[in-house]
């Protein structure tokens, strides 16, 4: 940590500030500059919070010097976690693309997207059970109901699952059905779900939160590895801001960003992120050619049936077409679809 | 709704549209303007989901008319909501402050926090015993042990809790202590544990989320009081914008928006809201003259030492001086305090 | 300014760093930490720009210690600035209202409200003769007749005029009529106009742009007050953020801030901060509360027939019956209106 | 427009309404829902500001229906437009790549920078000669000087030239010098500017200001349009968001989405855009891989010499090696580069 001196501190303010980054077990270092003197304090930056000497008289303020995570980033471990999902590698050279619809609404219509999804290309399917939705009154999903015609669609098309969980309390349920649990943008800094799916052996897909910083999302992915399960993937999935033309602005930038920081594999969902089918195919081409690992994609066989999101799903034959794409776009930048 | 045609829109389209709008149940009515031919579709709104309809060939977009809340609405229950908590009316003339430390650390500390933050007039107390933390390796609270101590201040200055539940599974445990229930800004949109929230009998102080939309904040609060828990309040605590001096941006045009969409009590977290304690009495005074309801101040005995966000913490004597001069404000508005 | 180096930097980096400072004229202190060496450069940190370093192999970042701005800072001349405009002084205990129309449309209109605002307590008349319009097919002004108008209205009432420049060959024009020059939010960053603007003997309020953060606002002031017009008075008028039940989110917290980082005296405007004239009243009082020195308000004698921005202004009834509350509040946080 | 009347609106109130509506021109057209009753207002929407109808009693909103611009549309144009400078085509089936330095330094350096984007297949030069600095105090462009210096870089390489323009007074030298005059992200909605800029015989780069919306985006290419000139490129370069990992946000959905809207040629900067020079090649990448029809690289021969923006810079060799990347991308979505 740098604490920084304002300008008219006087002598006695420094002394103390001085001993007190001593009692709180750092070394100070003064530099006096030409209008600021400033302190570094040296020592493990994570045991005592440095910034409660924000508030002695004297300090202007307190720079952290460190990057808060460590398991989670590259310095750590500077190669890249592939994760191995049944035979299937998640973060190597071959992009993963996860397809289906988004909430899961009878055995013909999951396994109608399944089977197109995966003649197309896709290793796993994606639908939702349990459906975060604004409004208390839209669809909710259908549960365990929805959970069991995903296994269904699995033993058809050999399709692996990914599912959203919602609550602790669903967690042992859907680890029984999911070969990825994922976790909403919504509930990106639920801690407590975090922390539980720390505890499971299972890989662990977690969404970027609309307003989550790049650090922040670090720390979120840190606390499901601190608990010890090291297979979790990031997906950027768009965050809020002032646009109102798409539903989210997808930040792509977070792809080299978060490779860049980090060894876990880095997904983009540009369903979400934008929420219009007519820039998905634009920006999931974008997100392969930015270097990500991996897509997660939206594919309904009727879009306008849809019990939710249906203005991002593509149609299959869409899906098709844009598949076909991004391998020109994946061979372009040396890896296979 | 609205279903605005594309320009170019053919007649066959124009019949397409119509009479899926029959399908869906609603009745079609057609304007023919200068440029656009526009349907108006009568029906509730909520029963299906008509954005479907920009599928559709030839259609444009679909504009929604109502707002999607129902019983947290103004239009449902026009007379302001009061919520009485042991004796303590909040949401009438009297504005309800709600101080403390922001993490529990010590019997001692919470105790005189209270005793301090009481003289000063304060009727609630507030205090952490479960934290949301950006990093799994920051204090994360003293569990059930810090609720005891909170209890322990109830004892012996009479002040009413207020403390923050981060998981479906610790409602019963917190409810034993709380008062209050809070839900933070990063569980806003946690709608597992809204739904819980809404099926006990103990009021639910609701923070905004970080990015959450004035219309998403009121459904959230939709999903408490849908359930059968009436008693909820509204807090506005910053939200998430480009500027960095401040943590957060406090948004205190939320507070008369609020109040005009909902009947429900607003209050206002300058602490949170802004990051330093030297923005939080301007802020607290503001948010008084705009309108609200109450107020939850962040007040630690020695900031410097505190666990957790000492940098937005009042001192007891700055706390005092504070809540004279927010007398003053309530008198200027016509309330008491 | 502080340079980090990598972890896995090597000493033959850190001496190229160290070397590079010295070039570059600065004198380097190295400090040896736990996990990062940090290099702290003392010397007048604006001569030359040390962000290169931050291209050199094994620099991590390089974080500035100082504030940017000068003569606008309170170190600068810590005593707020009172700037006298023919009798009416700004930024002392009174508070200063600018209330008029967005728009001079007539001249019955301008000295109707000009009469009213007036008779109601207001110091200034604002109203735009030239104005900034998103479409160059709206209303775009009066032009120099609308300056004549204001001119007639400030005869029969005596306000001082406050009206907007546009372009930098507007400012001779511009500044025989006005008393206060204002800058549009949209041409808070336009450098050239506010070098010229630097150069005149005339008052400029600035109003932050949309996206300006609190330091690039400021450093927009240094731009006229480095050029000699010591004059400058700033106007929070909103930012753009994701919410949309506001036209912009007025960022209140900005006034303190301000406030304490310099001298010079501080305005809201919750017309165009809001956008919606039923917010313009509470986040009027909320500003005098939160520290404000002055009020720009836009009044329309009939709204529903102004040719911009109708929705925002208040009737000369509502804005008669603001004035009475603003009183109190002023009186609330020792001042006068 | 569609009125939308309030719930509790009276009969009266609703006549009142659809008078005015007849008064300001238009035809009126009710439709009584199940919870509310809504007003098609039928004409030309431009001619007069319905907005106005929602201060009347009884109104709860006023929705537009048409896209506000006109000539930049694609409903006016349905073709892609293709700018001819030179013999050189924007906005065909070639990407077009700017290249150069982010300011003039010295004839030594642009030449240098010239010869070396030449070769890596560049066809026009970039350089600031005037440059908006956020502080006074920085260097501020060599100013006529500079625009010497790429003169003679033209002269030696062949490449045409992009340079920015500030003020109205310099459009005449600029204009003299620049085969692209360019308008910068804080003069987006200078429109003062912009009106001058459709006066002249000479292709303008507009940048998206780092607030504007698309809509208002294509609004200040509108005032340009509207003017005359119909030879506008639009630029993506970055907007504000929370996120402060990158200098900006860069919105590459603004590329499917621009196109979609309008027949303007589309342009990203990756450099502005992130602010780092380790995120330029990624996102350059992915610019053409969703769709743009250029992109403005910074590039210069020793970025931690730079008077400005080196941070964002790329070394010569560093940019011919992303050059030989993008052919690969161009050529997998069917374009030459």
């Amino acid at each position: 940590m740098i604490v920084v001196m304002a300008s008219n501190a006087t002598e006695e303010q420094l002394k103390a500030v001085t001993e007190k980054i001593i009692e709180l077990g750092y070394k100070p270092h003064t530099i006096r500059g030409v209008e600021r003197t400033v302190i570094g304090a040296v020592g493990h930056e994570d045991k005592t919070p440095l910034y409660v000497l924000e508030q002695m008289p004297g300090v202007e303020s307190v720079i952290p010097i460190l990057k808060p995570w460590k398991l989670v980033g590259r310095e750590f471990k500077p190669e890249p976690t592939v994760i191995e999902v049944d035979g299937e590698k998640i973060g190597g050279e071959k992009i993963t693309v996860i397809a289906g619809p988004c909430s899961v609404e009878s055995e013909e219509q999951v396994i109608a997207v399944a089977e197109s999804v995966k003649s197309a290309g896709a290793a796993f399917l994606r639908g939702g059970a349990f459906k975060p939705r604004t409004s208390p009154y839209s669809f909710q999903g259908l549960g365990e109901e929805g959970l069991q015609m995903l296994k269904k669609a699995k033993e058809v098309t050999g399709l692996k699952i990914v599912t959203e969980v919602l609550s602790v309390t669903d967690i042992p349920l859907i680890a029984e059905y999911a070969d990825i649990i994922q976790v909403g943008a919504r509930n990106a800094q639920n801690y407590a779900l975090l922390n539980q799916l720390g505890k499971i052996d299972k890989p662990v897909l977690i969404k970027r939160g609309m307003a989550t910083t790049i650090k922040e999302y670090l720390m979120a992915a840190e606390y499901i590895v601190s608990q010890g399960n090291y297979n979790v993937i990031l997906c950027e999935r768009g965050i809020r801001t002032f646009e109102d033309s798409t539903r989210f602005t997808l930040d792509l930038s977070a792809v080299p960003l978060l490779k860049k920081y980090s060894h876990l594999p880095v997904f983009v969902d540009p369903s979400h992120g934008t929420g219009y089918w007519y820039l998905v195919s634009p920006m999931a081409k974008a997100a392969i050619a930015a270097g990500a690992d991996g897509l997660m994609i939206e594919v309904h066989p009727n879009p306008k049936e849809a019990l939710s999101d249906g203005m991002q799903s593509l149609k299959p034959e869409k899906f098709a077409v844009l598949m076909e794409e991004l391998r020109a776009i994946a061979t372009a930048v040396g890896r296979t679809l």
